[in-house]
């Protein structure tokens, strides 16, 4: 039997393996260079811990100081990279471990939070930082507007993740208990938003007016 | 009669609660959903002051730790979320509590500066990005070009109360003396350049070049 | 004759010069008021640097506390302005200096990152951080993706002279002599690499996929 710490480390591990992944498919549908992906490998896997880090003043940042997050984003890096068709036809096997991922960052980060003494509503937000940051520098970095802002049930996934482990805290369940729970949530959440395609509600306005300055999508005018 | 100090604590927060409208604003122009909404309110509103307490070492930053910065972000994005027609009509009213907010942010971010050592160049401009920093990242979530690289005289305002700030510290002055001229020269001179749509030059180029990889304003032909 | 640490001092600001005057040519192209122009001189020019010291904990970043930073950047943005015209035609001058501040900065970075006390890999990493940074960062300010990620050989050229310096540190060489080869290393990639037009590999990809939510780099239907 493993222990929940060992356990923890895994699935951290396997969380910034396949947001790293989720980097590298970006980098490579850009058409860019084997730097370029791997550098989108590290920031999509890194990004969200190591702004957290930045934040509650724990420098350097564990993903610079543990090789093992560099030696896992490079990883998934080069397997995207020389066999591209193959990880993109997975994309259901990666959307599974992406909704692990993003359970397993967000209850890990909350409780980092938590143990730096912030306070529990913002120990649960670092939470959610840590699980959606990688993704949303991944996108920036490819001048896009970040999924996250308007996709399904993501965001809020990570946040219930995180509220589990604040109320585990509060009521002085033991960590492994609360983490477990708050990981289970949010993945089954993430599952059913998937398949079920539940989204959150957009404001109602007018008409739909264009933004201003809106990034173009295509341009199938013409 | 309210003392200084409350003063400034209810204009930071007025502050912190119009440039999450502004935020809000453009998240529901995009279609955002909720929470992308509520995020690019709370972006809006504390990312300056967040990169000016990151900067100076000051971390966690105050918007973590205190939690009103989060509550009046959250309600100012959940006025606008649900009322958003309303919202919107009050274009004029939203501008002048921008003034105002963009008044406050620089003096107090410039004494948030020197209060920590830095010297007095640097605090102003520290001051100038705590007062605008918040509306750039707002664009960068949506991929857009910061306004403030390009508006009218916007920044400038900011920068020349972090200038009275500094100057009053060098002289001696009462910080809430100089912090009142500061914050009233800042917001003075924003009410005038809206009114005469007072810019700062561009630089003269041959003929206007197009930027070689710019993001599309919009595709008009077709 | 000038000592080691002269001619550091020098070619970091010179290299500071040189990234400001591309920061500030973008500026220009993309019609930015002068305010913009200088925030991009300054970002381009001090960014990678920030970065990297914040990341390291040192807190405030030299390129706040240390003016002369602030100054050179002002000064190439401000010749940039005003004499665009003359600074657009010395392309190939740029570049050169281009190479070298790159070659300074993966190199005194690195030396910086050793002294915070990084493991070897990561403060190569963040040497070649403290490189590109600037440049990634004045591409998102244009709402671009950043060249970086698709150029010629040009982070790899970083990376290599950032990788002698570890070497040198490992066998206790002087940090003069292997800051040289370094140095010296990264400079010659880099101009063999537009001489010749290098690149780095892109992943093989069944059909050229576009990008499903791409920049338009223009718009030539219609």
């Amino acid at each position: 039997m493993i222990s929940v710490k060992t356990l923890i480390l895994l699935l951290d591990l396997a969380g910034t393996f396949v947001f790293a992944i989720s980097g590298a498919v970006a980098g490579v549908r850009h058409r860019f260079d084997i730097f370029g992906v791997l550098v989108l490998s590290f920031v999509a896997g890194n990004f969200g811990g190591i702004s957290r880090d930045v934040l509650i003043g724990a420098v350097p940042p564990a993903a610079l100081t543990d090789l093992r997050y560099l030696l896992i984003s490079l990883l998934a890096g080069l397997i995207t990279f020389f066999w591209f068709s193959r990880v993109d036809r997975l994309r259901n096997t990666t959307l599974l471990f992406d909704a692990a991922g993003l359970a397993l960052f967000a209850v890990s980060g909350t409780q980092k939070a938590l143990s730096y003494g912030l306070n529990p509503i913002m120990a649960a937000l670092l939470g959610m930082l840590t699980g959606i940051g990688g993704g949303m520098m991944r996108d920036i970095l490819q001048a896009k507007v970040p999924t996250v802002l308007r996709a399904d049930l993501y965001a809020v996934a990570a946040l219930a993740a995180a509220c589990v482990v604040i109320l585990g805290n509060m009521l002085q369940l033991p960590p492994s208990v609360s983490a477990l729970v708050g990981a289970v949530l949010c993945f089954a959440l993430r599952l059913m938003a998937i398949r079920r395609g539940w989204r959150l509600p957009v404001a109602a306005v007018g008409k739909a007016k264009e933004p201003e300055q809106g990034v173009k999508v295509g341009c199938d005018q013409g």
